[in-house]
């Protein structure tokens, strides 16, 4: 048995952590532990400045002109080769648009319209609904089937009347992590393709797309990569796909010609053709500055960290604590950034929590959910994280306490 | 005949502008007469200190909680219901969400649902493009055909086979205005549904959805309501189609119950079910706080005002200039918020002006847009632009330039 974990033990694994230094670049409130990162990434310092730019010079002075003198037009593509670093891919493989929903359903059909013979999108059970929801309305438009599986059983449901497999690459609700490699593989050797939703997954841990030889993927630009609430999301298309692939949205950023103002449409070449309409600039602006944070960090040496956390927060949790269930693998190699407890009075635990200031979230029924983003987390947080959770249960304030019911975001 | 046009008939204007007090609610930059609020607002002083507060304290310092705390949630209704009152609809049939291409793509799919046995979206020729471009996709997914017609040939286009009458209230490129009442009711007559585009009409001039019982409208936040680049779009739904409605892109923020996270989707009741995605918290309050802008105004007074403006306009380039055409009505009746001149060399011409610090736009082959958007727009800025254009033609500046061709946003 190895001897217990003590609080000088995170210490000094926050003095050999080499990403320790990134935590200055986040703005982050005195007397709270966020471990929400996963829901709502904190904010980058480079943020402020650079929006206070965008709206008193770029939009107040510049006006009109900012389209092209500040290069508003090119944001969606210069952003998306930013986020493309992240996962895998070639710069020009992914571009910055609208919400994942809504990537989503423009994969999701172009994807269809690559397979006419077949009409089945595989998918997932208990992972993040808008998945489920995006591939049943797209089934109804295009006169498929959406058929929903336990995670476990999808790998062995993919056969040649499956058109698309679509999963969500880290469980938004356990953590767990699909082999993507090895789907992917599997789907083509059927004929099928797959769209990977890269929400938890993006700028929590590698991704390795084009080494995976992935088709589609979908992530947001809120979470891991802290582009602020409601950051625009990103879309990725492999190269090979480009000159095949028709999405429904027809707007005019999609256009190969958007500023000749012609009747008909004709796609862009390229990732361009995933654009729609006029770019959320403001948030594209933030969602840039944002991933500044990303600057010189190894993605390896984050995936580390963030193993590190998760593993020393499960550890300390079997040390610390009893009665919580772990939802989320205990294999590292399975496991995202975040870490799952259960508990039957998990809500109530967790806005007591909450009212500490160790700030995670809750999941119905019974999962109480935290995130462990490597850049501005680090390991003495996730010991106070543990003893302060140890104190909401030996105190039993979250027994005594009314909570009202509030909503959340994943 | 009348006297000529003075600079004290302007300045008389300007001083009995009941809406002169409004200009001061906007950062205009020194040496500019800004003509192009029909493509991106000037900047309301209200949003910088806004957008910092939701920066630097909403997402800073209250992270995830701010969802609930700084009402986050409930910003794509609240500012749907202060677009609602410029439109003429009630607060609870207007949400903000997206971009106008995409609540288009959402009221076409929804309005043929509506409409099983007829196939034909009527729309027109020589409008803004991403209209035509998204219904062409929108009859491709459903097995419908889209119709392109003279803007003239459209009322009398409207027979039984229509199901969808889809137009754009007032013209990108020349400013002229449909008769929204009488539209509407030849195709209700006739058993369709119409949608109206208001990109141009939203802020510019009064319009009243529910007066003329219109069904469906979308628009965009950036042209007269300044909410800044690429700020969220606004769907309106009347309320005896809500019901009804079911739009295809069936994301999670558009559940009845998105917070529960159940496998299926059940679309929330009302207008909360044209909501896809997470929404854009941050282009969402930059444009709440430019609505501002807005407070106290009557919207028949800014008509007045805006009519004044472009008349103005028209009648000094009647008497200083020669050799433009004028493609806007002059009937006030059937005229926008803009007034389009047209000329061989417009593009030069445009560029040589903004070089001057009047900033209009160019749409080819040969239109010379203005943009009159009263809340900012002073009728001394009318003679100032009229004079400079003059100057410009007198010089013969734009014959000598060599004009990069850019490009430039609706």
């Amino acid at each position: 048995m190895s001897p217990p974990i003590t609080r000088a033990d995170a210490a000094r694994l926050d003095a050999e952590d080499p990403l320790a230094h990134c935590r200055a670049r986040f703005s982050l409130p005195d007397g709270v532990i966020y471990l929400d990162g996963n829901s709502l990434g904190a904010m980058p310092k480079a943020v402020p400045a650079r929006m206070s730019h965008a709206i008193e010079q770029e939009w107040a002075v510049g006006l009109i002109r900012s389209w092209n003198d500040a290069d508003w037009y090119p944001a969606p593509q210069r952003v998306g080769g930013r986020i493309a670093k992240l996962i895998g891919a070639a710069a020009d493989e992914v571009i910055c648009a609208d919400s994942t929903s809504i990537n989503l359903f423009k994969v999701l059909i172009a994807a269809l319209r690559m397979r006419p013979g077949r009409r089945r999108i595989l998918g997932e059970l208990g992972n993040f609904p808008t998945n489920a929801y995006v591939s049943s309305g797209v089934a109804e438009l295009m006169n498929a089937e959406f058929v929903a599986l336990d995670p476990d059983a999808v790998i062995d449901a993919i056969d040649d009347s499956v058109a698309i497999v679509s999963l969500v690459h880290v469980n938004y609700k356990t953590g767990r992590v699909y082999d993507m490699a090895e789907i992917t593989r599997r789907a083509h050797a059927a004929g099928a393709l797959v769209v990977w939703d890269l929400c938890h997954t993006a700028g929590a841990m590698p991704c390795d797309l084009n080494g995976c030889d992935a088709d589609f993927a979908v992530g947001c630009g809120y979470k891991y990569l802290n582009g602020g609430p409601g950051s625009p999301a990103f879309v990725f298309v492999a190269k090979r796909h480009h000159a095949a692939i028709r999405q429904p949205l027809a707007g005019w950023h999609g256009h190969a010609r958007p500023f000749e103002f012609v009747e008909g449409y004709e796609p862009a070449p390229g990732i361009d053709r995933m654009l729609v309409g006029t770019a959320s600039q403001l948030g594209l602006i933030s969602l840039e500055a944002a991933l500044e944070a990303f600057d010189g960090v190894d993605m390896a040496v984050l995936r580390r960290k963030s193993l590190a956390l998760t593993d020393l927060f499960i550890r300390l949790v079997d040390q610390e604590l009893s009665g919580f269930g772990l939802a989320t693998p205990r294999d590292g190699a399975q496991r995202g950034s975040q870490v799952s407890l259960t508990h039957a009075d998990g809500y109530a635990i967790m806005q007591a929590l909450i009212a500490r200031g160790v700030i995670g979230d809750y999941r119905a029924p019974d999962i109480l959910r935290f995130g462990f983003a490597a850049l501005y987390v680090g390991f003495v947080d996730v010991w106070n994280a543990v003893e302060t959770l140890k104190d909401v249960m030996a105190s039993g304030a979250w027994q005594a306490l009314e909570f009202r019911q509030r909503k959340a975001v994943t």
